[in-house]
């Protein structure tokens, strides 16, 4: 099979990077092109990096030497993944998808735009039948996101729930990583010896996302999910990894055993063989330690919700403690994976 | 006036320490005596922590030199300060309460015990009544004790509200200092990137003694509170401070000015001048980001509740995150605070 | 005795704030003035700092609501300390020495000028000696200047070796706190389970500005100190407290006894009763794993080098650690304390 | 290829856990034994690490249900690697190796023994030689050690230099990593807004096992090599990768061009293709803020030296930084490329 080629918007940040790091030797996709702001448009990748490159291993051969373009539709491509900040993101995107581009984006510009799939590919892969209605405005071209990275780990972590009994309430409180503010981001002083009791639009993400990607799809309209979420968001010393403390209201009232199974059920790509897709996509930890950031945020390369402390709740029906990885699953992973799911659906000429 | 002797059980621990530091230059009490295990007592208290004295400040000069007893019934003092640890500390501080002494303590060991009042001065300074029928026990003896360091913060800074609303359910899930362990406590291996997502037995003492608290003493017997109260504990890479992230519900609806009134209103020992009490107890932040373990534990030298970010929740009715400072108004000023309450109110002789 | 009126030029930043912090009830001293960037004045101190504040203290009463100026010479006050950026301070402080105040400033442009004292008040006071030249430029007015962080705690805590027995090689490597780097200063990711080996500029200062210190004022005239010095600088995740690893060559060969005994007979400033002055300014530990960062940074009140492990060199003669509190000693204490020499030698009218 | 059956005695520890992480899919060597203490024997590998599993990797299937043996000579093994306490190691290893077992160990017990080889195999493959006079104690059995991880960064990354021009002094600091102490090691409150200034016995393991790597043999006699070296040692705040600060005087002076090359062309084990070997061994960063432990730790699957900031020194001749990854080529690592080494060369029956 020939390679598809890709172009990576904002390719120098820290989403931008991670998309690099994980396009690389992927075997349906191959980065021709590179783009960022006029700053380093023109400049090698590498040049442009340079000091700022915070992976753990080396920029890919092949990466290094290609001359960064302005995000401009002359690419050499046909889908561009978006990793570009919010500030300048959403004309540039429907720019793309107007000139038949497939844009797949984490930016968070379109995700609660009437005709966007807020996606993840697990959970909602039915959401993409809103693309039929994308068709009046960009023809050929199409807007897919992901949802934000607190979200994404929150909402992957009880689909199996959702789907099964119902949920009515959520309460999340979150310890997230220093990655997810890009870099330089957060300044040392704030997080060591401290925690950040706030993050700033987080918890409205996470509130109002999550609705979207568990609610319905009728009639080209979608229709939120009708479920109370409480959110308080925190900056932790972690390098990469969200801690969610979670605990939830369920319609239909169920056991732990039945919980346990639901969530080892769970595991509805798995025919389709996309090859970002983690399989399980939920791992189920029963230590009563786990999941932990360092330990954990790896598992299924990064794209794995792990979840463990299953317990019952005094105050609503069940506890249990999820971690994702931010900027894999969270972010540059997931829009990979949404790629590869529009890949299988049809949906890339 | 004369300073009433004390000693400390326990001297040479975290908690220990702390009680040397907030002692020396304390206007009513002198510590005459350190108490330690067999392996320690004899030698001169500096030596016995060489290396493991771990406040930012020396040693106190008086305290240094003074030599370890054992933690037995004939030390020169009518009040000691329980540290040690809850595996030796049950039948110790009996010992010593039977032999007519004041035990004011931080161990768990009596906090649930019927006639042990689990004391806030803040907050249910009316349960020291119970000293009457320990008197059955311990004759001029008596054991005072205070809660655990998380359930302390929550609880003094929900005390207003529970006084004037009710509170019918707390949903809790703390970010908590290492120091609250203990030395050597938690490996690096364990919080350096890292959170740890259970602590211990924590997650059941401020689920349980919170509602001995808040609940009722008539007829020398304590009724539980009636309130829901699911807790999930964590340990972060902070050296000293819990974080609270908290979610409640009232009995009688409120506004947010009401709640603010309250906070700001709360201030019950202030006519008592107890030269621990901070004053105010409860430190109310307008900013965004606070309040924040580094910057606001020292808050009434420690001894306050800081709290911030009230606002609307959408599966209780409120949320607030809340920080207090662990070893300080969680472990050993607490207890001190205790202690000159007792002094106050006529307990001491 | 009545306070002298002294203004903070570049309040806002970090070490700005530790003026503000330090000069808060000074015996001597008292601040009248906040001066600040464009973007800045007119605004209360307060707001202008809000969310930026990193001390543990709030902002001292007196001072929050204190307005902000423009930096020029116009203020109400003959003293003004300098902490502005040093892409701006070397103009400004030349207009305001030129219009007849005293500058005593902790940033770079100046030090070394051939006019102007580099002083560290218990090394080389004899230095301000210079001021005499000095007058043909500033009239009234003067500007003196005290060394980089790490400068100030190496030659602090070499300085009575220096004098006793002359040192002729010194190799030094320091472990640097993020608060040297300001505010927002050294991103999170960079120092997160991570050490940063290089430091931009901060080699070539310890190595120039120390042979300054160190050397002779002769006939208005300065010459360098006889010295070989090699350092290099790395970035550690500690928030203040610089630590430095020295080997040393002697000219004349001592005893560590002779050392011992040089290190404690230190004490120059002693009969000066400078309020600010350490008492010692140089403390000897004993234990084999001192001086540490967040347990000796505040010995002498963060104004005190600390060192330890003094033992033989394999290479050159003598081998030591030593600490110093980089935004105390290295910075804004190390200028209030400049400030009191002037006051005590009739420098200041 | 038929796989080499090999043990791992202390297979529960961190640097037993590095074997068993490192050893799984070696091409020529397959785990058939772990051995550790009475208080595990016995008990399966899984069950026995359980909570102290401290890889960001799962146990490898097929060594979580092994058993765990005690240490006697009595395994289904040819060759075992040592990762047992030193307290314990030194009989314990003598026994298997008079049994007839080839020991590749990390444990420091025999590093310093007239008849063991001290190795590095890039640096003194000819140290092998050795062996022929350990059959007279050991018969077909063999010890062979690697140094401590922080002199095996050291002297890797020196070697080159060493082999063309000769060293005469080298002045070294380091910053280790917190696994280096094992688990649980290093206290969080020590290590958290901290660094330590000592880490014992380090210095002297740094200052003396080198002399042993880079000297002579000759007759069966080691002759240490004729360098004065000088150590201080250090714990940051880092998970893995030891960062040293060097500075060197050489006997032939070479250009910085010269240092360079050599570096560059440095190989010596490139035709033996072993698994394990890092190719290049050591890599020369130009970046100005190169090598930092968190990036360059994993450059050659962690068996790499990386170094940077190579320029003059004022003291000695020449500075540098290095890094390597202390459990890796320091430890495990180092074990596992030596016991190729031995294969290669014909050691292994």
């Amino acid at each position: 099979m020939k390679k598809i080629k890709v172009g990576v918007l904002g390719a120098t940040g820290m989403v931008g990077q991670r998309f690099i790091e994980l396009l690389h030797n992927h075997p349906w996709f191959e980065i021709s092109e590179v783009g960022a702001s006029e700053r380093s448009a023109g400049k090698r990748y590498d040049e442009a990096v340079e000091g700022r490159w915070k992976a753990d291993t080396p920029i890919p051969e092949g990466i290094a030497d290609l001359e960064l373009k302005l995000c401009k539709p002359d690419l050499d491509c046909k889908l561009v993944f978006g990793a570009m900040d919010r500030s300048i993101a959403g004309p540039i995107e429907e720019e793309f998808a107007s000139s038949g581009y497939a844009v797949v984006t984490n930016s968070k510009n379109h995700r609660m735009v009437d005709d966007v799939p807020l996606l993840i590919p697990e959970v909602n892969s039915e959401h993409l039948e809103i693309l039929k209605k994308q068709k009046e405005r960009f023809g050929d071209g199409l807007i897919v996101t992901n949802p934000n990275c607190s979200t994404i780990g929150m909402v992957l972590a009880l689909a199996p729930l959702h789907e099964q009994f119902g949920l009515s309430k959520i309460m999340v409180t979150t310890m997230q990583a220093v990655s997810g503010a890009g870099y330089p981001g957060v300044p040392s002083l704030d997080v060591l010896d401290n925690v950040l009791p706030n993050i700033g639009g987080e918890e409205e993400k996470m509130e109002t996302e999550s609705l979207k990607i568990l609610g319905n799809l009728e009639n080209n309209q979608f229709s939120n999910a009708k479920i109370k979420i409480s959110a308080d968001c925190n900056r932790v010393a972690v390098k990469d990894g969200h801690l969610e403390s979670i605990s939830i209201e369920l319609n239909e009232k169920a056991t732990r055993e039945q919980l346990v199974e639901s969530f080892r059920n769970f595991n509805p790509l798995k025919e389709l063989n996309l090859p970002t897709a983690p399989n399980p996509p939920i791992v189920l930890r029963d230590e009563e330690d786990r999941p932990q950031p360092r330990q954990d945020r790896n598992e299924g390369n990064g794209m794995a919700a792990v979840i463990g402390r299953v317990r019952e709740c005094n105050v609503l029906d069940w506890k249990l403690n999820a971690l994702s990885h931010n900027t894999i699953r969270g972010a540059a992973g997931a829009s990979i994976l949404n790629a590869e799911l529009l890949k299988a659906k049809g949906y890339l000429k």
